[in-house]
């Protein structure tokens, strides 16, 4: 069933131990859609600049994904973010921010939009996400990112906001910040009480924890050889998500939850991050195949089964 | 069958967010030999001093741990050594290290531990592991820990020692160290050929990763609610995952090893280092029943199935 995605759709200048690329395609809104677009039919919207080229669209496009949400501002330019990452890529430190179109950004869903039963809200100001989901018609399932920005100086906003989701999707220093508890699985506990029904906490190479009221799950990151560029590798881990949930119809009412589609949908993220690794930007998904997540899925089983 | 214990007995002073013990009993064999018990018959070399105190002898007989091989300086004083936790508790800075007895410490094995089929070397200098296993009679299974100081001090040393071991327990930046290699996967690798048969690298939190020529199981670290003290619990993992395999008289011939008894050991490992942190020092050892080890098991699996 079909997903809208939300979020940042930018150029992004990288540098890691493997090497250097001044320009190409990122924003946490493609890199969910693409690694989405592998299991549920994805809906994006974003804004771009007048700079924003052909081919990154019909990257998007070669995916099957709807780019009807995708607003051009022909005079601006597109988002901007460079960065560099430490020898053991544990770290990164940002060298330019250029908000440019994304400054303005205020999200307008196209009507062809709104009845989608899924829908992720990238890491965009809480006001704005909430926006976003009072325009859908009869939402399913809503989950969401927030950052560190948003938890520290907006968290009235924030929490007003999250309340009524069913999944959030943060990292461990964030969950750690949200509840303000240093121990992971209380802290978890404190942020399901806020109201999402879903917590994933994502601990980078080291994997993800799912905790619902009813029960927890870890699974442990994938050991790659070699690791070219991790950005987008969170985004990628929320898109695998939400989804494989979104193309089985996952329903998130309590009581009714599939726990085992949920265990399922936090291994195909973790699949779908290890791949974003393997090479720089989102250039990974121009050759990746359904069977080679398919496969990985299945190593996943046999390096974690006893 | 019986297992082998070699290492440190202690008294330790430690500091944690949760409290302070000026004086405890510690030491690498006597969390390696308690942990091992609760599966298999454990026979303890170490040296101690005239101060050693009954009671701390009879917590090893309690848990039928052989102490012939305890050998006693009537005139010296046993190990101490203190430390102090970081308020996360990953780190932790010594304060005082009194080798005391320790210092001359050169393993004589009684006659009666010399046929034992298992052995677990703690971390001590290398020659001294490898004239504990010259000492024994056609030993099965032989596995040891080590540490950065042999790494880097010791290489020759320590190269001559391990080639002949079925099995190598160490942290991440100790494999790092010692392959060279900042990648996990490949640094295993590296190890792989130095001559153990199987490897285990511990992540702290993070759980542990076993490795052979063959495949590699990776077990997340267990949640806990409260962790009080982490001193000891690398080495309950040791004890754990090397008292589970003489437990079930496993055979590390290449070709015949049973990789499903393998990824229990490694929980069986994970469990018994989390038990470790519930409580100050060894005292969780004091009440833990072999019950509750089993449930523990059975919520790993519950945990991370999918």
């Amino acid at each position: 069933m079909s997903l809208v995605v939300v979020g940042s759709v930018a150029y992004d200048g990288v540098e890691t131990p493997h090497g250097k690329v001044d320009r190409m395609l990122g924003g946490a809104a493609t890199y969910i859609s693409l690694a989405a677009s592998y299991f549920t039919p994805v809906k994006i919207v974003a804004v771009v600049g007048g700079d924003f080229a052909e081919q990154d669209m019909e990257l998007l496009t070669s995916r099957k994904i709807d780019v009807d949400g995708i607003e051009r501002v022909k005079d601006g330019k597109t988002f901007f973010w460079a960065g560099v990452y430490s020898a053991d890529m544990n770290d990164r430190t940002t060298l330019q921010t250029d908000l440019n179109v994304f400054a303005d950004f205020n999200p307008k869903l196209p009507q062809s939009y709104r009845s989608a039963p899924y829908l992720l809200l990238g890491n965009i100001q809480p006001a704005l996400q909430s926006g976003v989901r009072q325009q859908m018609n009869g939402v399913r399932f809503t989950g969401g990112d927030t950052m560190n920005y948003w938890i520290k100086d907006y968290r009235g906003e924030l929490l007003e906001t999250i309340k009524d989701w069913d999944f959030l999707l943060i990292n461990d220093s964030e969950a750690r910040q949200l509840s303000g508890d240093g121990n992971l699985r209380r802290a978890a506990a404190k942020i399901l009480q806020m109201g999402p029904k879903i917590l994933v906490i994502k601990r980078g190479e080291y994997g993800a924890v799912l905790f619902t009221k009813e029960f927890h799950f870890m699974a442990p990151g994938y050991l790659l050889e070699d690791v070219f560029d991790p950005t987008g590798a969170g985004d990628c881990f929320a898109g695998g998500f939400m989804g494989y949930l979104a193309g089985k119809g996952f329903t998130p009412d309590t009581g009714k939850m599939d726990w085992t589609e949920l265990r399922k949908a936090v291994i195909y993220g973790s699949v779908m991050g290890s791949f974003c690794c393997e090479k720089f930007g989102v250039d990974r998904f121009r050759t990746l195949g359904r069977g080679e997540v398919e496969a990985r899925f299945q190593e996943f089983k046999t390096c974690t089964e006893f």
